[in-house]
């Protein structure tokens, strides 16, 4: 069991001041968070299946709606050139994370007959020039869509509803509901009772799900599905990876560890900069779904208590090698104002060798009778070892390999790591006040008829615009 | 020509103090930066197309290798089916973000009728699982491959020459080398002697013009033309900015501006954070090149004068609207550590009308009728708006609409921005001395046979690896 599906690890060695020349962290640092550390696991586990932490049971209460969603995805697979997601945030991070991580690299671009599922499309921007541009090659009488809001009142995917809809009306005529996949709440907003009135088929959200901790749930394993994605695999990996973080001792649990570092660097040591730094071009996204994931859930103002925090690493992400070429420079030699978390594959499912010529080039012979896998394996190694030269925070998250087990661990450990995280700061890390603002002027400019709009038009009017003198 | 070639247009009200709540900037910081600026400004004009400024004059001196070019593209058109980049950091960036910015969205998935062009791929990482993935979709004989590296000793663009022109002498056999196009110094370096012994088509990377400044060069100019772009538009746009920004008022010249905005930012109020957020799905790219621009640019550890800095926003990027549903609830309510500068395109190319539905649900029946131009646009504002009341500095760069010169006035916008801020800073923004540490470590994984890469590697044999106590 254990060789069949080996455990990712994390190394972190490189944020330890010993191995920073005195900058980084003092493992006495994270003794003395022990005792609240331990709480905050504690905490976790406390709230399992409870209030917004119904994400924690989704690799053990699944087996009918796996089971659902196996049938469903298979139906797809049998009818349908294309499978369009129509969501937004954690509705579309989730399934491009998982797709990406895999399936092929150019999965969409191999014939039909070499894909295990139709080509999948996730739309989730309202450009003007998107969804012509998606419909230019992916007509609405080959392809099903998949339209995922818990609320239903998401502007951005019931906009592309009302455009699908139509579409699908004038298109396809009778039976153009076949063409649609609600997931949405079971029972509260406006999607579930679309779906009902119009007879869609229908997926739920569980209660305790929010959107940035949905990809273990139907927003990310039908399009997993239908892709031909291994979701009992995923939550397989998901389960093992909480089996692995039960542990109230900091230095025995890797997410609780994971989270108190990242503690003490961004509270002690004014690293606000979380870079993520996949070297696998597959984990690409999953880079994404982190960055959502840690700060829509930890970029807080104010504590549980009403206290005022302002708290909130800013995550970004990179790719290596790529991005040795683009951001390296600046994380050795620029601001100590970031940590870095590798994303290291031990196994690539292909190798690529290296052919020997250019004899007379040194610098390129060299190369020859090599493989990217050694490349890829040597330059993290050395970015690494540059960073900690140069005193830069680092630590790595070692995938055997990438599969569905190991992405599921891999999802489950962020996850774990953002509920610790959220307890170690005191904030409610389910929640996201400060989207409202936005929304509710955005609805004012629109002419949204409801009074607390019109207030918030007045309120914008009285607001002097872009004033000439500060636009060149 | 004024209506012709509309200018792009900087918008700095939501820096201003007085629009913040008292946070952000006082235009009194700013004039007492007028001097410093005027310096700047001057600094640059006086090195224009000297030393590492070569890029300055490219708007100016490339009617022949425009013209040569056009005519390559022309015969790469005609036969091939597919365009490889292979290429990184800057020659990859560059090439990907003007592709996206002004070609269909799903410009490789369209049929190739309906292309100007062959379809493009930018090869800019060496992921083992990857150009096995490229070469099941687009096989050799159909390929022509763009291998782009000033020095010709880029491992990862030289490894990629090395495992695609055996496989190009394999498969197709004499005349093979009609299958590459090197793009590369004039006189320096392994490719072009390569090129030469081989009897590619070259084009010349000139004197001054680092990888970061390259996109208006023959390595952004050959792929843009081989896609059926306006390079001619993109290079006249760049004069029209170059043109717009040559008073030394910092008041009346939009790059010198947004420089000493950001240096009064991130030097005096601590926002060490620049994101970069495009409100169009066809700008997304464009983020990701400025993001190479600044960060490898400014990120510096030492001034000119050998003074210890450790100078360097960390640019990150978002997508708007997408990432309101993910870093916008980070934006408004976490630290005050950054500046957000969106792009704002007033015109879009198409448009999409949102139809009528829903009547029993006034959150989405208030949708029908209105436009995705309007939603965004709305969406765009609001989210200004709220970052604005939250006391977080803003700005909007605003493109009316997207062609090949206003992508042009961009390119060079950010260029002489990034040239402006490494003179405020009084660093060196075109050297790149970080990465070399981490260049040296890798080839001494890789058992490079040098000197220097022997004594690296005993070096890091001494140092202590992973440690047990620290892998979880």
């Amino acid at each position: 069991m254990q060789d069949q599906y080996p455990r990712i690890r994390l190394d972190v060695s490189n944020m330890m001041a010993e191995n920073l020349g005195g900058r980084g962290i003092n493992p006495n640092a994270v003794d003395r968070l022990a005792s609240m550390a331990a709480a905050a696991q504690t905490a976790v586990q406390a709230q399992r299946g409870a209030g917004w932490l119904g994400w924690t049971e989704l690799p053990y209460n699944q087996d009918d709606v796996v089971a659902r969603i196996e049938e469903a995805a298979a139906r797809v697979r049998a009818r349908f050139a294309n499978f369009v997601v129509l969501g937004i945030g954690g509705s579309a991070l989730g399934p491009q994370a998982v797709q990406l991580a895999l399936n092929h690299l150019h999965y969409n671009d191999l014939p039909a007959a070499k894909r295990p599922g139709p080509r999948l499309f996730v739309e989730d921007n309202i450009d003007p020039e998107r969804m012509g541009a998606l419909l230019d090659i992916a007509p609405p009488h080959e392809s099903c869509y998949c339209v995922i809001t818990k609320s239903g009142a998401t502007a951005e995917t019931m906009s592309q509803y009302l455009i699908i809809s139509d579409l699908l009306k004038a298109q396809v005529g009778e039976g153009w509901q076949r063409h649609i996949i609600a997931v949405t709440d079971a029972a509260h907003g406006n999607l579930v009772q679309i779906a009902r009135t119009e007879g869609f088929e229908t997926f739920v959200i569980p209660d305790g799900v929010g959107g940035r901790f949905s990809e273990l749930c139907p927003v990310g394993l039908l399009p997993a599905a239908v892709c031909g994605i291994d979701i009992r695999g995923l939550l397989a990996g998901a389960a093992a990876m909480d089996a692995a973080c039960h542990d109230v001792d900091v230095w025995r649990n890797p997410a609780l560890l994971a989270a108190a570092l990242q503690y003490i660097a961004a509270q002690e040591l004014r690293a606000n900069i979380h870079v993520m730094l996949p070297y696998a071009d597959s984990l690409r996204c999953m880079a994404d779904w982190f960055c959502q994931l840690w700060a829509e859930s930890l970029g807080k103002n104010i504590t549980r208590r009403g206290a005022v925090i302002h708290a909130g690493q800013t995550p970004t992400k990179a790719l290596g090698v790529t991005d040795q070429h683009s951001q390296l420079q600046l994380y050795t030699e620029g601001p100590f104002d970031k940590v870095v978390t590798f994303l290291k594959v031990e196994n690539f499912r292909r190798e690529q060798p290296i052919p020997h010529g250019c004899a007379d080039f040194a610098d390129v012979a060299f190369l020859g009778g090599k493989t990217h896998s050694q490349l890829i394996a040597a330059e993290l190694a050395g970015t690494a070892y540059a960073l900690r030269r140069a005193g830069r925070m680092n630590q790595t998250i070692i995938l055997p390999r990438v599969d569905a087990h190991t992405v599921g661990q891999l999802l489950y450990f962020f996850e774990l790591c953002t509920a610790y995280m959220g307890e170690l700061l005191d904030i409610d890390a389910f929640n996201q006040p400060g989207v409202e603002e936005s929304k509710i002027a955005s609805f004012a400019v629109l002419g949204h008829p409801g009074e607390k709009y019109a207030k918030k038009r007045q309120e914008m009017q009285q607001t002097p615009a872009a004033q000439a003198r500060y636009v060149l």
